[in-house]
């Protein structure tokens, strides 16, 4: 193996650290997240800093860049105070991917992009109809990290949209078959194949699969 | 589509609650996180809330369970600062999968799972031999989550050993070719398969395909 220092990395080139480090932490989540601005605008963006925090209460964090650099889903969301968030198929990962471009406040993505907006169970904001997996959520809270300026959204689980023969008997969601995708880095997407599920670990006791 | 509300959802039994919303959010990384108590005793532990902070400073972040929940980890890296991250493979997720069970204190997981420590570039916590993608941290901050008692570790990358040869032109990282593996909720492990890379999206230009 190579040693890579990070005394290294600070002299490499922009874009060749961002694309290094953004692939060093692992696969990754990727979601449309979808909001409406004060003038009623939707948004889209496209996320894959998307982070189950827990079951009880449900919430789940996105990490919104600094503001300078991505206002306009962090705007919204302190405005509307709700949002959606929607898996990626590769359907429509061009589409998706084409989001990620900076288009002024009063651009509606859904229709630059071609994706179709779907208004549902009486919540103001839009899911993207082209997926399969959609949920909604209630802002809870906005953590400013200091660190490097970013935020961490926090929202409540209100809304979940799925194909139900995806649920296996325990509650798990076999997303790979309906083709939700995963991510790396700042720009590539891949699809899954199963492996293993293991039961719960138990010290002293062999491990046992599960089905998926 | 079938609709779940955040109220049928409550209504579940714990465990299948926990798969359903774990699974939600989307594909994850998957490493074991390397850490030494005070006594100098290694711990090894499994962890999916692996996040990309940023780049430059280059920041990652893992989110721990609450303290009673989890403990070892966050004490382990309150007390020495230093902790390393390495990659989950196929070939040994079974032994990655057991250091989730809930050993105590003393116990050293390296030796009960199986796992090879390798201690290397003078840094004080040791990386798994097995792994084919390793980093070094020095912890920066701990934000402690007020809405379910989590704690997001924030780490300053340092060291990393990697494959040169699955470093692209452009720095991205083809973590797929060693092997690297995503997760799905709680307990299920994934291979990938590249299928799209693209260009940075800007407006009013056609999406355009990378190489991987």
């Amino acid at each position: 193996m190579r040693y890579y220092s990070i005394e290294e990395m600070t002299t490499w080139e922009r874009f060749y650290r961002a694309n290094f480090i953004n692939s060093l932490s692992g696969f990754k989540p990727i979601s449309l997240v979808s909001t409406i601005n004060s003038d009623g605008v939707a948004n889209l963006a496209l996320f894959s800093n998307i982070i189950h925090l827990g079951s009880d209460p449900a919430l789940i964090g996105i990490m919104n860049r600094p503001r300078e650099a991505s206002p306009h889903t962090l705007g919204n969301i302190e405005s509307n105070g709700h949002y959606t968030i929607n898996h990626v198929h590769s359907s429509f990962v061009e589409a998706a991917h084409q989001t990620s471009a900076k288009y002024a406040r009063e651009v509606n993505e859904y229709v630059e992009v071609g994706l179709t907006p779907e208004y549902k169970e009486n919540f103001s904001v839009p899911y993207v109809k082209e997926s399969s997996v959609q949920y909604g959520l209630e802002l809870s809270e906005i953590i400013p990290i200091k660190a490097n300026d970013t935020f961490l959204i926090i929202g409540k689980l209100k809304h979940v949209f799925l194909e139900e023969s995806t649920v296996s008997h325990d509650g798990f969601i076999n997303i790979q078959r309906t083709g939700s995708m995963a991510s790396l880095g700042m720009n590539a997407y891949y699809e899954t194949i199963p492996v293993k599920r293991f039961k719960y670990a138990k010290v002293g006791v062999t491990i046992q699969e599960l089905p998926f």
